[in-house]
């Protein structure tokens, strides 16, 4: 038998010292929240052949296969493999919307400390960064040695540690080239059509709609966000206006869409589910929209409205992925493990319980930066559509937003009309 | 002022004793209607340099813009703007859901008759093609000289006169890439997900998305045809049968299912609105998917149930179109005009009401012939989906069927799990 050199061992990976890593996946799936994972994974091989890692392990349904050992790994996860991951919507591992507390955490670190778990990935949005945060504090009451990063991801982009959030991008490509074709449906067969988007605190989704129009006759010629309050008088007389504008109207809904009481009129509406963050189930229903079309049919006297509720097309629809978000969502990945083991290492300039925060560089060209910032900054709150993005009138964006938008959807396909 | 010589004169258009030409396209707007379109207009061009046709007329918003004379000169309409309006989905010159009568048809050849108009295309499903039959008809009862050509377009796939329908295969294709994402989704969140799909009448496109699979546990696992009576019974044994095989389940719908006695359950949901071909509005509207959402908590005791309707996207979303999809519109619309012309030289081997029949070799590799066929034959009457296409157990395709619909398709977009 050949002698192991000791080139050949210095190319072998670490011996075991280095803890095991868990990575999983929680909230609603996005189209490039697998490519996060996938980008986590691959760069954590490379920090394993550096002795920096050992196992590289895939909790199944977020914090319920944390619970239960559910695990499934990935050390050696082939690339090819890896790729097609990344390319492939929806969360490959599994998700949950399960908010863990101290019992479930002493739990977990049991099953933890069985499989020498020294690192704790989760990706998601607010609420899943909430659950690695109260993970990562319990283990430290606990005494159990975790370096925690919250990976970014929601196609509701409102995470206020990010200047946008991967999944949003190829959300909103989505939601605006469905805009795209619904307005063209609409120049064909005129009157009222209403399109119920996802977003249930924050409108920038349904803001994107805006990025459909490319002519001055285009629609959505009316946009409603969760941030100006809804009225009915108001959505009647914008539509009457519109009607008579364009002899046709076409509108983008949010379906957090609420009254000056603050609640939303699709929860009141909704069957009142709630998850075990404590929100309440909106999509999935076409309340809201037959409800808007009600109130045009009766009081703006309008004979064809249709609505349609987008679903979940517009987070799970595959090969829509927009190449900047695609990149922002791998690159959240790398860094958030690139991240850790820096903390491991005890460098100080990052945090142990920490978000990777993506910060727009200032300049004409569209450049971002990716930083390590304390887990608490995702976590809980979320930010809503600013002032300076929403037109004066109520119903519309600014060119702000359209100008912020515009590199995170890349671009639209084209279309001509007669 | 330089004469014309003999070899010049013979280059230009015929001096104009050739009849012109009115092209418009009806019912509900497909992803290639427009490729249709286009091609006719490039074939007639072709056409008048050759002195067989006169101007080249669109009529905007079908039968309504025969009636008020409403045209756009589509004679010198340039290759480039010709190409992006064939990519462009939905209708270019407008549509409507208009059926003539006699009287209309009084008016209609007025119409033609102050713009010299001889031919006469309409693209678009059956209700379509009944109007342009009862146009030439009456033209014929009138005496009124005319060559009128129905070009097939439904997404329904429900012509007799095709074996498959020029806009079935794009919006097939966005059919079973949404399941394929939708899947996905439910893979990562569990419970059942319902799909309502576009097909009043006929399953086609409901039945497309059993091309979403790829792996023996991919969704849908259960599909609802209109040509399969449905009961609540059934559809909560079915869903209970596919919870325990699969732990989740995803239903794909069509919006046309009806119960035993025939009458389709939207309609009773819905508004009852009809159009003028007698079709009661069921799209844009969640209210099935509510329904059947309702049933499955209520007596399949399911925990999570989400329902989305698919809706106008499944017609107009750009950058979609199947790649065979395509070729059929536009040789559809090529070969249309080419059969006026034999018929206006005289040609008794083409129908002077006629339409484009497509169909399928016989033989291994998918091919398919384009034919000239009496307008009666697409008109009115439609097809379902056929007994052999239909599974046993009443809720599933056969491979006959898949077989049948995957050239159709074109590939799909590529997926992994793990």
């Amino acid at each position: 038998m050949k002698k192991t050199t000791k080139k050949e061992a210095a190319a072998k990976p670490a011996k075991v010292n280095a803890p095991n890593m868990v990575i999983a996946q929680s909230g609603g799936p996005s189209m490039v929240i697998n490519a996060s994972l996938v980008a986590a994974v691959l760069t954590a091989q490379v920090a394993r052949k550096n002795g920096a890692m050992g196992k590289i392990l895939g909790a199944r349904h977020g914090v319920e296969g944390l619970l239960n050992g559910d695990f499934i790994d990935l050390t050696s996860l082939p690339a090819k493999k890896a790729e097609a991951i990344a390319l492939t919507p929806s969360s490959a591992l599994g998700s949950c919307r399960h908010k863990p507390d101290a019992e479930d955490c002493k739990k977990i670190f049991e099953v933890f400390k069985k499989n020498r778990v020294g690192y704790f990935f989760y990706i998601g949005g607010n609420d899943s960064a909430d659950a690695a945060r109260i993970v990562a504090e319990e283990a430290e009451k606990e005494g159990y040695p975790l370096i925690a990063y919250h990976i970014p991801k929601t196609i509701d982009n409102d995470l206020r540690s990010c200047d946008h959030t991967p999944g949003y991008g190829s959300a909103a490509k989505f939601v605006a080239s469905a805009l795209m074709g619904d307005d063209l449906d609409n120049r064909a067969l005129g009157g009222v059509k209403i399109d119920i988007i996802m977003g249930r605190d924050a409108g920038f989704l349904t803001a994107a709609s805006a990025l459909a129009r490319k002519r001055p006759d285009d629609g959505p010629h009316l946009i409603y966000l969760p941030e100006v309050p809804f009225t009915v008088e108001k959505f009647v007389a914008d539509v009457k206006a519109a009607m008579k504008k364009f002899g046709r109207c076409v509108i983008a809904v949010s379906e957090g869409i609420r009254g000056k009481d603050g609640v939303p009129i699709g929860a009141k509406l909704g069957s009142g589910e709630k998850d075990s963050h404590g929100n309440v189930q909106m999509s999935g229903s076409g309340a809201l929209g037959d409800y808007l079309a009600g109130i045009l049919k009766e009081k703006a006297a309008v004979k064809r409205v249709r609505a349609d509720t987008f679903g979940y097309l517009q987070r799970s629809f595959p090969a829509m992925q927009s190449e900047s978000d695609f990149a922002d969502a791998s690159f959240a990945g790398q860094k958030a493990v690139m991240f850790a083991v820096m903390a491991a290492c005890g460098d100080k300039s990052v945090p142990v319980k920490g978000t990777v925060g993506i910060v727009r560089k200032p300049g004409k060209k569209y450049k971002v930066d990716y930083i390590a910032l304390p887990i608490k900054d995702a976590a809980k709150f979320t930010r809503s559509v600013p002032k300076e993005f929403i037109a004066k009138n109520g119903h519309d964006v600014t060119p702000a937003f359209i100008e912020y938008a515009k590199p995170l959807l890349g671009d639209l396909p084209p279309t001509e009309v007669l």
